[in-house]
């Protein structure tokens, strides 16, 4: 699998998604995949984000990432997302960014692109299950392939059991409150693992 | 009715919904409530916005609509949302004004608000569904009352029959495919009745 | 609120979604409600019930509770449903049972009758937020009227945070993993307190 | 893709989704694949079929086609599911048989089968969106990978331009408002084509 190139792109104010994302990278360079880490553009006005040390903090630690572009997409064979849930859908900063790929879509460019998400949530049912879904939604317009963990391996019972996509949920003190990094790591190898097949499929025809 | 308070909340580029919106705020005042146009702010680049004239007209020809502030979602005890798919989700111009309300919803100030969504896009099929039912996601989190039209008056099957919240096709010059005037201003009405139930009792607990 | 009528409408194969149903009961009436208990028939083959005995005892021990009919819809003012996941979906027992209510839908009975939904899954993420949100979903094409408990009380906090309705994981002995007692009564105490509303409010019309 | 299986699964009452399953099966033969129309068993009451002329002649008109059976799911490949909504969600007939399949589900078959759905409703925006998305929030609890539509041939946009998978709309008197024939089959060569890719690729790991 050492063509497959997966862009990880995530949101994170004050550090989950971030970790997460990382994971998904190793997971998905442990499969012989070439991965990414970008990060879209935050949004937030200047004032809330100042309100927050750690989303402050964040922001300034993580300021090396390069940010997402139209060109990642372009580029990879394989997309995998992680963000928090904003009252059960993508916060805006994920969303502006797909908002942004309009011309992509006109062209076809996003089709056959394998996806998986990842979210994250202050309380156990806080949106993780929709917040995963409602990203999918958009993928099926892009006419990308979606594969899902499902319940492929049993790191995923032990990890809350998200058929939808790995997800954690996290304290006020931002500590994750269960032990995911396995189940992202194979969710990254399962989405690098569909996208080979896909590539070479496209490939041969 | 003449104390409910509505706020209608639209995002348009082209300016179907704000001709929804307008639809909604007459039959809001119809209905006896006091009703309120206002819009989220526009989160697109100059250039994205410039390249397309239609859009550029609208966003200057609408310059004094007021744009929608927090103190809009106090004020209110109704809410009526409308605006485009994108990608079979809210845009993200919306979603950004929503995740703005951390702190009304930390307080509770969102509990027992009277909420209906609507909703465009480019194909009959191209997420009018799915863009309104992502926003009563949101509208659980908040502790709000759904109160989308379904089918309470024959007027909804003759506008396309969407039973979580009007919706229009509009092709690519921006001609709306369906006749949904008198949907909206049904819709409008209902949201504006089971606001006026709520309050009432709300005042008298 | 004496004179709100609740309609609790379950499903269970070994009992969750029952002790759930009768915390419902037990919080309609602390409120104020009139409130029946009923369950949706079993469709499983013998076969399937027979070969789980924890499934056959509950059904043996349960043939007491009268089984939902259409005319509780039309005597409830609102309806409180519980049910297990099946895949991230309705369980297929209530699903038949919401099908038949074709007659009704057509003639408009089902109209502002005010509801919420609960669920149940193995896993902590194995789809109680799409099983209530997909119940929500044919709620819209009644014509009801919504009222999730979202974050309206700490109890919620508590119990897992479900804000489209409240949620419980049990293993594979049938033992809740949270304690959502209290959540379940909040959620139909706020079922009936809205119905009050809806129903004063439509008698005063 | 000769090697390819596809069996294509419906539930219809009066022939709409009977036709879409035929069309599919039309399509994926002639991408190359060996298909398999197979329906699922009618759950309602012989007095409600029997209410309705058409829908017991489609009964009994259709009594040749084989029942789905769960050697049908292990036997393919891919699947496509047909089927009208029944108040946004699937009929009880397709999600009964969809909850048979625990056993399988829980030895892991269903990983990777290669899915699409298809839906109709009598409203333009009558839940044809919300159904097949509902479908494929149970395909991610099997593991298999979702090949919607998208907009992946301008044939899409031509009827109806639903990405999720395709859909009609249907008048009172049954008769199809869109023609949909070749978007069903571009669909079903969509699921075949994936499936193709998935299933070499399975073979050569």
């Amino acid at each position: 699998m050492e063509n497959v190139k997966v862009a990880v792109i995530y949101y994170s104010a004050t550090g989950t998604n971030y970790t997460m994302g990382q994971w998904a990278v190793e997971g998905a360079e442990a499969a012989g995949a070439e991965a990414k880490l970008v990060r879209v553009p935050e949004l937030a006005p200047d004032e809330a984000v100042h309100a927050n040390p750690v989303w402050k903090q964040h922001l300034e630690d993580t300021s090396h990432i390069p940010e997402a572009t139209l060109a990642d997409l372009e580029w990879a064979d394989a997309f995998i997302f992680s963000m928090p849930t904003r009252f059960g859908n993508l916060p805006a900063q994920m969303k502006q960014f797909i908002d942004t790929t309009g011309g992509l879509w006109m062209n076809g460019q996003l089709i056959n692109k394998v996806v998986s998400g990842m979210s994250s949530a202050q309380n156990p049912h806080g949106g993780q299950e929709a917040t995963v879904k409602n990203l999918y939604t958009t993928m099926m317009h892009w006419g990308a392939i979606i594969a899902s963990p499902g319940y492929t391996d049993p790191v995923t019972f032990a990890s809350g059991g998200n058929p939808y996509g790995t997800s954690v949920t996290v304290d006020q003190e931002g500590n994750m409150q269960e032990d995911v990094e396995e189940a992202v790591k194979h969710q990254a190898k399962r989405t690098v693992t569909v996208a080979s097949w896909v590539k070479k499929g496209m490939e041969q025809q």
